[in-house]
């Protein structure tokens, strides 16, 4: 029943039973979780969410909500939009790789505020997070990639949608109610890739959560919206983008899930610099390596590594993200390549700049993008080589669950304490078990106000 | 200079000087605003108004705007939406004919808004009305028709720029700055046409003077945005038009005001049938005519008058826009169409229901749209008739300042008392001396909250 769509994503979400989710979305989502809520604690203290508070704070309502990694508390719409961009700040958010959409931010933003204003137990959360999620990322399928092409963020605007259902999920909405949200979700659709590169790209995501969350609850009360708000002549399919693929909302809902595509980032950078990272991460690691024992590093790359990321001297964190010479020098000296080895002190560390000058890189077209050889030569004149076939994080190499901590523990560090890490990291591998998912936000806050980054 | 509208813009609104306005300029302002008012006011009890009142308060901020023609207060971001849609509710606000973007709804719903929350004078206010609905109509005109074509109703989406560069002026934001608030507009453009006949509808417009707001305020504490959000390759222009002419952005910048081709409804109903509406109204009120009086009334009309507004027994009063017939009896009856005489009730009424089953209408492809002739036969053997060449509030004849006034009176009537409707009135025709534009928001409600519409 391909020709009302929306119709069928209503109905799939307001007669969804979380009986039926097969246990490995189940902890699909809590890795999810896990990994929006470090991305979102780790860029608390960014000038993008300092700005957008100085700015949006003085028109804020009750304290109903809280900032992760922070401790202010707003209402829920403005908690919705300060963590949903706070989580896609640094671009290490996870991906939905058949449509590059960012798919935690929008829903698991919108929902947690909720969450700390109604009784909500994980359970239900986990299940209103999947749904939301499997909304988001078919609407995405219908339009990619011609939406996406024409000059469309589609995390934000494939995210409205998302957090529309996870929301009115929760909020109990009918059928009819949740065809009111989507359609209010869909003419709010909106984020341009013009904006990448400024403060308005993570702003997409915020806008996202929150103006989904506000479609939910104005259906709640009834406002109305179009009947066929995603698959009307003047609806979101075909104003946004020039192809569209309804089916692809339709078949398969509620017996495939979205979830089970979606990717996590182990480096804080382009993911063409993940393979070379993850070689030296290996070697490192395995070999024990110094900076001070190695004479080179010969990398032999996919082509597009030294187009996106040839820089050889960056000046700045962010120039960092785009040289995969300094990429691989805090590979072998942090072990990591998180946003902390992305700062503006770690590309003038001088230990990282003499280590970068010795790395060489050359292209391999043979390579696949995941794929990399890395050979590094040390003073005592062993040579030591591994070649990656599938970098972490890609598809055919997925994060374990022990290499999601890592990074949670990488982005938190110095925003709460190391309880408060662990506590969090357990209460998401137990999410459905948590009778009130609301207090994840609580143990997502500085014990102290006074903590701050010093990065 | 065409390559940078988005730069000529904020150059534009950065450097302006009040005492450019020309005279007729201000003048229009000051009749956009009593009508915007009047809207306002009189759609404040409507279903669309409440539905979103009481999805939304729970999470609004504290009371620093007034929602016009009910008294509570919201933080101005909800104000600014609220009185947004409520303008638009009756689909009977301004319209700027070129585009068909109704200029007021988004500009103004800002601006009253922030006047509330800092000092702003009537002349400053006034000065950033004109700037922000400049802004506004001329982004509509680089981008319409297609882009209203493609599915995009243009008030919602280049509303959010006239907001944001008209609350940008009031907070003082540099040129950098406005280029940022433009580009924070632009990423949130949105509003589909497939929402028409739904309370989505004004939603767009309240959208759209609340997000241009937050744009503005975001703006103002350095949040970045796009060099060339308009006219960037993945920009506004060319991501939400087919086709686009930035010189209709630049060309007569500062010289020429798109407010000298707004336009004013008399009637509240589509613009088709004001032709007849106004034959009537005039015949009736010369000869002081009762529908008892009448025999039969005999209407010519163009060709779109019967294809969009023919039905002959409306059984509501929103049917009741669409029937020329009711619309000539309650032009007799009333002497007036506005929007009491669309009322369910007014539908219903005998008196009513008995003349417009006498009236008649015929398709002379020869009129023009803003013409018809009208031909009353009464019980004493006289016909009287009557050639309407250009209809009241067409371009060729617009609304004289008594007529807006009237319409004011007529559409405040069942929400605020006599004497508060006349300091209204005054307070408009004598904007610029008032030292504090905001107070006219708090003229603008009912002295007591029990006083509610009975229509």
């Amino acid at each position: 029943m391909t020709a009302e769509p929306t119709l069928a994503l209503a109905r799939f979400v307001a007669s969804a039973d979380s009986r039926d989710l097969p246990a490995s979305i189940r902890h699909e989502a809590r890795r999810a979780l896990l990994n929006w809520l470090g991305c979102a604690i780790g860029a608390s203290r960014h000038d993008t969410v300092e700005r957008a508070i100085a700015a949006l704070a003085p028109f804020a309502g009750a304290p109903q909500a809280t900032i992760l990694g922070r401790g202010e508390r707003f209402d829920i719409l403005h908690a919705a939009l300060l963590n949903g961009m706070s989580s896609h700040t640094f671009d290490f958010d996870d991906t939905h790789l058949k449509t590059i959409i960012h798919p935690t931010g929008p829903v698991a933003s919108a929902l947690l505020a909720l969450a700390e204003h109604m009784p909500v137990t994980g359970e239900e959360f986990i299940h209103a997070f999947v749904l939301g999620t499997e909304v988001e990322c078919r609407i995405g399928n219908a339009v990619y990639p011609s939406h996406y092409d024409i000059g469309w963020h589609i995390t934000g605007t494939a995210g409205v949608f998302g957090a529309a259902a996870a929301a009115g999920q929760l909020l109990g909405l009918t059928e009819q109610q949740l065809v009111w949200a989507l359609g209010i979700a869909a003419t709010q659709a909106s984020g341009l890739r013009e904006m990448f590169g400024s403060m308005c790209k993570p702003l997409h995501v915020g806008l996202a959560a929150k103006n989904g969350l506000q479609a939910a609850l104005l259906a709640r009360q009834d406002f109305t919206s179009a009947a066929q708000p995603i698959e009307g002549r003047r609806g979101f399919a075909n104003v946004l983008a020039t192809e569209r693929d309804f089916s692809r909302i339709t078949d398969g809902l509620g017996a495939t899930w979205e979830l089970a595509a979606n990717s996590y980032k182990p480096f804080a950078c382009g993911v063409v610099v993940h393979p070379a990272i993850d070689g030296c991460v290996q070697l490192r690691d395995e070999h024990h390596l110094t900076a001070a024992a190695i004479e080179a590093i010969d990398l032999e790359v996919h082509p597009l590594v030294l187009e996106l990321t040839g820089k050889k001297a960056p000046h700045s964190g962010l120039e960092g993200k785009f040289s995969v010479y300094h990429s691989a020098a805090v590979a072998i000296v942090d072990g990591a390549a998180g946003q902390a080895q992305y700062s503006d002190a770690k590309v003038a560390d001088p230990v990282i700049v003499a280590l970068r000058e010795r790395v060489h890189a050359v292209v391999d077209p043979a390579l696949s993008e995941d794929a990399a050889h890395v050979r590094i030569r040390l003073h005592d004149g062993r040579t030591l080589e591994r070649r990656v076939t599938h970098a972490l994080g890609s598809v055919g190499n997925p994060m374990h669950d022990r290499d999601l901590e890592a990074k949670f523990r990488g982005l938190c560090a110095q925003i709460i304490d190391d309880p408060a890490i662990e506590r969090l990291i357990a209460a998401c591998w137990s999410f459905e078990a948590n009778p009130d998912s609301g207090a994840v936000a609580r143990l997502a806050v500085p014990q102290q106000r006074s903590v701050r980054a010093t990065a």
